[in-house]
């Protein structure tokens, strides 16, 4: 998830509550669309799927392209054709999501998500999931067509959906074919795997989706903006540094739940750290109980995290990468890109949850 | 499968030369994509992933683009650009089929395909395979936009894949919910929602994804070819039922496979027609049995199937399909739509496999 904790503040009570009415427009348009003829039976499991896969999350990541347009108009209100559309994006980023997480959940045979079981997991569904997320992904083609085909930038949109969807899904790749193929073996784990995997399997389309998103709305051309690209991209690298942090540091009370990525032998940003700056016999203790669900070997990993002092690395790095971002932003020639940007980073800089 | 028999001939020993040759094109564009950097481990896993799950078939659906395409132009050759592009949509829709492919065989826990086990029954391959599929549909967005972007068709090529994906899907959904879900039950079987499965599941991408990409690549708008699109659906649920008849009357040496719906509860157009045609005491040998492994329950299903004469009624079906289609054809006003439609309809009409 990305830009939280002053999220609700900065969207505004009001934008949330036309942001959650604009998914019952979308929602009802996708459960009349003539492209196919529902029965009964596929009018309710859509209606129902839908609902269940794409509800239930923070909508930090939709609710940012409404925010990011009007700091890129400069403007302090929309009008309500303008802010149709933004949310409409922002939906289709919360579709997109949605679809990510139902197949993720399969491939990681996941039991929760949100509080409640993983689709799959419910019954009369099971493997009926994978097509679900399909035409969840479905989706987002069929709500873009209906609302933005005859926009000059219509083919850019679709262009957009799709890299961005393509770079999340080789990230997935990568981190399935590091983490999950043959056997464990903590070798295969440094800095660069750890930053290729994130910056393609999230950074991307939860951090410079929505923004680009928002520019192809102002009717900019992408092909400009590299530069914000890559600044968003570190932006979420850094989210997820934060995430691994958080999942081994946080308070499990605050962020909702208990983090299990060393017994998932998970490539995380704290033991890429550790193996970085461990002596042989310290290695030693990372490759004998790293990955393992037995909880004294979680602690014997947690006590060398300490050893190895990695708080003290992350608020080096966590202090370090901020410089750098407020750096790179403010060489940015527009003050309105400049206040995007700021807004994502400030959301997210040394949060708790 | 679509437009099988005379494919060979019509698509000449040469032009399946160069469609082979431009498969390995665009794979090699598509492990050196600069929108992601592959590792070795992740560009051969690709390399193999591609090969394995799109090659194998019998290219009936790519090689119809390229025949379809000369049919339009009227012309024997094609420019040495003009080939590549219309072999470039072909394996386009080859992928789209490897997609549908590698997921389904997951949903229906099938274990072989195309004489081979399926992609995700290979070891250290599981269910990466979801993902795998993802980034099989994603490849097609890739080689569209490499080789397509600029053209004046372009959006209305990205919205017809969609398009169909999404109809496709939808058409998986109903067969998922109609045979899968809850208890066996035929009563919920009757020639409407069999036309609507194999509408939807089949015969939009096998028939009219084919046609459509070379009346595009001819420049041609779309939406002044509805009843192209009504007769080619027709046409590839004529094909479907074919397949239901071949699964049971067919020849296992000459077709390949040995025939297994009435084991695996298929709604079938068989069934249907035999549900519509038996007495009180037929139908119950029909609940009684159908969907069932042991052999004793086949033989009386296809007992059954003889009593009522189901082969005669396809026999009748047939003849009065293909009427039908060729009165249909013939009021086309473009002589060479009509070839096109008529090159489709010869390759499928009285087939053995």
């Amino acid at each position: 998830m990305a830009a939280d904790g002053n999220g609700a503040a900065a969207a505004g009570g009001d934008t949330r509550a036309v942001f959650a009415q604009i998914y019952k427009t979308l929602k009802e348009e996708l459960l009349t669309d003539p492209a196919f003829e529902f029965t009964e039976e596929s009018h309710q499991w859509i209606d129902r799927m839908v609902d269940y896969t794409v509800l239930g999350g923070k909508c930090n990541r939709g609710l940012s392209v409404v925010d990011s347009y009007k700091l890129l108009k400069g403007a302090d209100t929309l009008s309500e054709e303008e802010m149709f559309l933004a949310c409409t994006l922002g939906w289709c980023i919360e579709w997109l999501q949605a679809f990510f997480l139902v197949l993720d959940d399969i491939m990681d045979e996941s039991h929760t998500r949100r509080g409640q079981p993983c689709w799959f997991r419910v019954p009369q569904v099971g493997f009926i999931a994978v097509n679900d997320g399909i035409i969840l992904r479905n989706h987002i083609s069929r709500i873009l067509r209906r609302h933005f085909k005859g926009k000059p930038y219509y083919a850019d949109l679709l262009d957009l959906f799709n890299e961005v969807e393509f770079k999340t899904a080789s990230g997935q790749l990568l981190d399935l074919i590091t983490t999950h193929e043959g056997e464990k073996d903590l070798t295969k784990y440094n800095i660069t795997v750890h930053g290729r995997i994130v910056q393609y399997k999230t950074a991307y389309y939860s951090f410079y989706l929505p923004v680009a998103c928002a520019l192809l709305l102002s009717g900019e051309n992408l092909d400009k903006y590299g530069d914000v690209e890559n600044i968003l991209v570190e932006m979420g690298t850094y989210f997820q540094v934060q995430d691994d942090y958080l999942d081994c540091y946080g308070d499990p009370e605050f962020i909702g739940k208990i983090g299990t990525d060393i017994e998932d032998y998970k490539c995380s940003w704290l033991v890429v750290q550790a193996l970085e700056r461990a002596d042989e016999s310290q290695k030693r203790i990372l490759f004998e109980n790293y990955g393992k669900k037995d909880p004294a070997c979680v602690a014997k990993v947690k006590n060398l995290y300490k050893e190895l002092n990695l708080e003290a690395v992350f608020q080096e790095y966590e202090s370090e990468s901020y410089k750098k971002l407020i750096a790179d932003i403010e060489a940015q020639p527009s003050i309105a890109v400049q206040n995007v940007l700021k807004s994502f980073l400030h959301k997210i800089y040394k949060r708790q949850k």
